[in-house]
């Protein structure tokens, strides 16, 4: 089997399943009690939290979550304030963040998007329009799940900050997370989500930094710092630390850039393939339009030779449409006829090779099929 | 090593490990994705979901969550609505219920707290006295997580009914589930939530029982039929799933009071400690009161003889004061004079022999040394 559906969900790392094991069998004590052993595994979670915290050079807190979406969510529904009127998000975000808006609106604030450019970043000028005094939430996704695009966090984060100082600006840096370098220090964030089984940690681990202040989301006993309820996750808070100080990022990077490279050096002239990210995206995520295939006939024809890829996000697949192609200029024929390739490390040069050769053939075959 | 203080958290059941690392490493795609190897998962999710109504006699829906707090929050958080004036929240409720009574206010809702009797449940009288037509959101706790008491849920649902037939009920069964027989359908709650790591399985997995309708509090990708955004813990899900059909509650309900029986006749004449869980209680959970010892201080000493208890429940400890016990009637001295124990099947009648002699041992040492 050739796994290109990366961005989707990874297999855990090695070792992640011994970790795993141990906090769940040997060291379960609940951190919030308050002998010994689980004193221990309190310093032990906040101990993982300056690990993660070093790794992405933040200066704030950090609060582990069951989910990225709840991470946006705690932003986007629970940092919602009188004090301003109006919310900004980018045409280009993950469900979790655009699923909120209409909840957002019924709560009695104005939402906009940000339009996206061709290239699926967004449009710095239509921001700098939209940016006022009564915009007191921007939330914009740092590295697109469907093109790999990376957005001028930083730059937006200056213009924003520039225009209303007590903005709150937030990012979901789920296709960022080891994958690129994050300095969220350099970025200027208040807000950065990042999530564990994109980076080979389990799922159901998350997290949510916060540069200063956060109004809780989830009301429990009390537990990190009073930020964030519930009894911790402690055996995927341990595995995302482990899988933080296991992953050499610039290695892994190097090395998907290859694969990415070889993937566009073979799909170059390939009459009928159009590839929708340019160089410049994170190399991860790579967007095909095929022309005249659907996007999901094409998933199941793959399939069959053993390759898994998807047609946009998985987290988008159980919605109509796709936002993010769509803001990028694509008409509806194009995006049906879209297929998102995914990287990551257990990926081969040879990997890539098949799955171009099965593409094509495919693409050949269902063409002909069609139009023949 | 003596653990008492399963109702903070327990060990995963043998066998959870290896179901959490075939998940984890083996088949761990997306649920969401649309590929064959996908499409399993989401039908494994869906089985389990099954499995767990049916253990429940559940013939609602079932939604997977992050934690019971998530579930509480959900429901208390989550299902506000304009249409009703007031909530109603016993004074027994786990602090992720009770913490959620200032934002509930701050949200325009008018909230009463339901008094407890002298033995831990609610006041039925004082109940049909706050119900009205006004009251739109009703939450008990099922099983008190600091005495073990059992609130009559069947009763109040039908008072509650009567009075407003469009009153939601919710209670909070994260001591009852898999721990004392629980019959959904017969007790007739609109919503009920429970955890995985109190009957060990791991942490980070919770459920959220829906006998009609919910407006989801996490919103996303569309998954879990639009009720409950994020990716889900597909581990978690299928070690909650591996554990109820593992799990011989009858047996272990029988053991369990075995247990609670030995130790109420061994402190049956013990001066200075006093019982604050009667019989009828659920015999996972006893709560003590040592005369002029602090709970704390009798928790670090057992500590130094291997034996783990609590002050009260791990999710108050970070909070001030303890709800349930006062709302009993319990003054500040008693309460600081807390002790709770909580068994499970991993322990033995000889477990419970030792904690008491030590119990005893200590009790005297510090009296002693106090009053001596």
């Amino acid at each position: 089997m050739i796994f290109l559906d990366n961005a989707s969900t990874t297999r855990v790392l090695e070792g992640v399943d011994d970790v795993v094991k141990y906090y769940n069998s040997i060291d379960y004590f609940n951190p919030s009690a308050s002998y010994a052993l689980a004193n221990e595994i309190a310093n032990k979670i906040r101990e993982a939290k300056r690990v993660i915290l070093k790794s992405l050079n933040g200066s704030g807190k950090l609060i582990f979550t069951g989910s990225a979406t709840e991470s946006n969510n705690t932003v986007l529904l629970g940092q919602l304030n009188k004090r301003f009127k109006k919310v900004l998000v980018s045409r280009g975000e993950h469900s979790s963040i655009s699923h909120t808006i209409q909840t957002i609106k019924n709560a009695g604030f104005e939402v906009e998007e940000i339009p996206l450019t061709h290239e699926g970043i967004v449009d710095l000028d239509a921001f700098k329009n939209l940016m006022s005094t009564e915009v007191g939430l921007v939330s914009v996704i740092h590295v697109s799940n469907e093109t790999g695009a990376i957005n001028p966090i930083k730059q937006m984060v200056q213009i924003a900050k520039q225009i209303n100082p007590n903005v709150l600006f937030h990012s979901d840096g789920v296709q960022a997370f080891l994958k690129i370098p994050v300095n969220l220090d350099d970025l200027g964030v208040d807000f950065y989500t990042i999530s564990g089984h994109k980076v080979h940690a389990p799922k159901g681990i998350a997290g949510l930094y916060i540069r200063k202040n956060l109004k809780p989301y989830l009301l429990g006993g009390g537990q990190q710092d009073g930020l964030r309820g519930g009894t911790e996750n402690v055996s995927g808070i341990m595995a995302l630390k482990y899988v933080v100080e296991k992953t050499n990022l610039e290695e892994k990077l190097a090395y998907v850039k290859k694969l990415r490279d070889e993937l566009f050096h073979l799909l170059k002239s390939t009459k009928g393939i159009t590839i929708n990210s340019s160089i410049d995206n994170s190399p991860y995520v790579v967007s095909l339009t095929l022309d005249g295939v659907n996007g999901e006939t094409m998933v199941h024809a793959l399939e069959l030779n053993g390759i898994l890829v998807s047609t946009g996000s998985a987290c988008s697949s159980k919605s109509s449409g796709n936002n993010t192609l769509s803001a990028m200029g694509l008409d509806s024929k194009s995006i049906r006829g879209n297929l998102r390739v995914s990287f990551d490390i257990e990926n081969t040069i040879e990997d890539v090779r098949i799955f171009v050769d099965k593409l094509i053939e495919n693409y050949n075959k269902l063409t002909v099929r069609k139009f023949g």
